[in-house]
């Protein structure tokens, strides 16, 4: 019998795979688990995205252009233009989904054998298209202690060789929140620049920002413009996880060409998808605030929440709708199981990501979690008494 | 500046890529043009399926799960049945159109410098995925002399080396509308017995087999369970390449469980395109037997309108909506080509997919073309003359 390939062998498992059975048997049980583990919003994807698609009056539904429909790549240039993002249709390229555009951004850009740097915690997922492409990861592991702030430029150059073409950044950041300053932006672009490397910027938690601090994209970084590879997707800002409709944008024409070689061999991002993303791109106004008010108070009362918890302590995140918080634990894994498998407080619990799976080497993250707030105020502070009286359990059980 | 990866570098170009600037041009000109060249059926979309549309009551277009929702799994059961396949929902893991299936089959069981046999002409983009998996392709040649006939078992194992990883098959075929026997099917399965070799088969047009021979699936054979993948889409049965949706299909757990892990890196298959894929399943009988009688009668009129033109000539396909057809010509990229540049016939002119593409070796092809037959008949018997009128018009030019 033939076997599988070592890629496969090599490819990370999801943080919280081996969560899922214990969440199974916990529900089977009766229990009710608040999930603080997942990247879906439950806010609404916008009426205007779901109205589009009560009417669509096609009567084949038919392959689209490879690049996506030219009229979505129109308005996406507009919605760029708010952010002072100046690109062409022809800068833009549709994807299915923001992982479509990492795993085809590695796949034109890297060989196998080639190393690119990015800050940890990480979303697990890069890893996945790395191994995908045969490509090596090499972490700098930013700390909590830290905030979660980039690493010092001398950690980058430590990691720089001949086989390093690139550094990838996810900002705002999913798992951290943490939002790049100008001065780090500048920091990045400057080794870019030096080394002649890849610049990956997946911003797709653009909309999530809750400070006063300005959301500098690598789009804006003067200098550089031929080696920025931005990775976007509408899944997060319009809720619409489902319908895989991503870009990946560069300025770089040999880049451009490579890319759509991947995308012509796939034929073309999902048609439904494009109809919903275009509409939603002309939401009201009101649809983005209401969200924004509403992660801004989610923020505000999960992150004081955590901190009042004896031995907890989360940074406060500046963007996105996650935190990665340090638990008074030793093994998050274990805990984040045992919450599952040997705990309940009224018949409820709660589910988290074990921030271990978002770094790359072991021994990292042991005693942290990741929290998304995509859950309503409610839920979220009856999560945080649960999470207190499991703390409270699990380090008194015998 | 960065420079792109060898493999984007080794990516294959459409073999209609070329054609397209001169396609445009052409239009530009007011010139009309039959396309011959696309995969795209015409024929509608079931309405079942558009209304499962319109009638899409959620709030969120959340993820779906990553190997697609049970429910499209479980009618996808049934559907396998009336071919007899049997399978179970776990077999199945839902993609993103059969473009995925086949790139998430290679990236899972081929290494980088792996071999896969595939006969050809061939579907130019397993090339692409096989690139993109590091893998490489050799070819074993089937001929129009031979109507395009499985070459020859020694053919087979002149190739076969410790590199050699699978077959991959097309059945009915595109290119050319080849539909295997039943006794060349027991000769690819003992090949892959003997040889311990995956099977790789592609039967996205088994809806489409216009002859009293009956179709043996890959999952049909018996004795290589645990070799065989199946790769399958919804896009050509029920006129929906748009909605990207297919599937790959096995029983082998091993491989099962690393295609998920690459499932598991990009999220979710299509939300939109699974509920349109699940109610085009319970389409009325009379929708496949129209769209069936429909292609009969184009069949006809396509194949016996090309053996009348003087010097070509196509064998009769016996699936699929695609022919291979020799024509007088030395080089059908120039003919087709000049067709767009340079013809037409009473403001009207055709396009064809230059069949050299669909061979990966150079110097196969030359003279061949391969002809669509999703346009309507009265535009078939329009563009055989067009057709007609070029070759005379190609032939006599100075």
């Amino acid at each position: 019998m033939p076997i599988i390939s070592e890629r496969a062998e090599l490819m990370p498992a999801s943080p919280i795979r081996k969560l899922w059975p214990l969440a199974q048997a916990a529900k089977a049980r009766g229990t009710k688990i608040y999930h603080l583990n997942i990247g879906q919003p439950d806010l609404p994807t916008p009426e205007v995205g779901l109205e589009a698609l009560r009417h669509v009056d096609r009567k084949v539904l038919e392959y689209s252009p490879s690049d996506g429909y030219l009229s979505l790549r129109r308005k996406l240039v507009e919605y760029y233009d708010q952010y002072q993002i100046k690109l062409t249709p022809d800068d833009i390229i549709v994807t299915t989904g923001g992982s479509e555009a990492v795993l085809f951004a590695f796949m034109s850009c890297l060989n196998p054998g080639d190393e690119i740097i990015v800050p940890e915690p990480a979303y697990a997922n890069y890893m996945a298209f790395a191994i995908s492409a045969g490509a090596t990861i090499r972490p700098v592991v930013s700390t909590i202690e830290q905030g979660f702030a980039l690493p010092d430029v001398a950690e980058f150059e430590k990691l720089i060789n001949p086989r390093t073409r690139g550094i990838l950044i996810c900002n705002p950041n999913n798992p951290t929140g943490y939002l790049y300053t100008r001065r780090e932006m500048e920091r990045i672009r400057d080794l870019v620049k030096k080394h002649d490397l890849f610049l990956f910027s997946d911003e797709v938690y653009r909309e999530f920002i809750y400070t006063g601090s300005p959301y500098i994209s690598a789009c804006h970084l003067e200098g550089i413009e031929q080696h920025v590879v931005l990775i976007d997707s509408v899944s997060k800002r319009y809720s619409e996880c489902g319908i895989r409709i991503g870009a990946l944008i560069t300025k770089n024409k040999q880049v451009h060409e490579a890319v759509m070689k991947f995308c012509q061999a796939r034929l073309s991002p999902p048609l439904l998808g494009q109809i919903v993303a275009e509409a939603s791109i002309e939401a009201p106004r009101s649809y983005s605030t209401e969200i924004y008010e509403e992660y801004i108070e989610r923020r505000k009362c999960l992150i004081d929440g955590l901190n009042r918890i004896p031995g907890v302590y989360s940074p406060i995140p500046m963007g996105a709708f996650y935190t990665v918080a340090r638990l008074p634990v030793e093994d998050s894994d274990d805990f984040c199981a045992w919450c599952l498998s040997d705990f309940e407080y009224e018949g409820e619990t709660i589910m988290m990501a074990p921030a271990a799976g978002f770094y790359s080497e072991p021994g990292y993250g042991r005693n942290e979690v990741r929290i998304a707030y995509v859950l309503k105020k409610e839920d979220l502070q009856r999560a945080l008494i649960i999470l207190g009286k499991a703390l409270e359990a699990y380090n008194n059980r015998k």
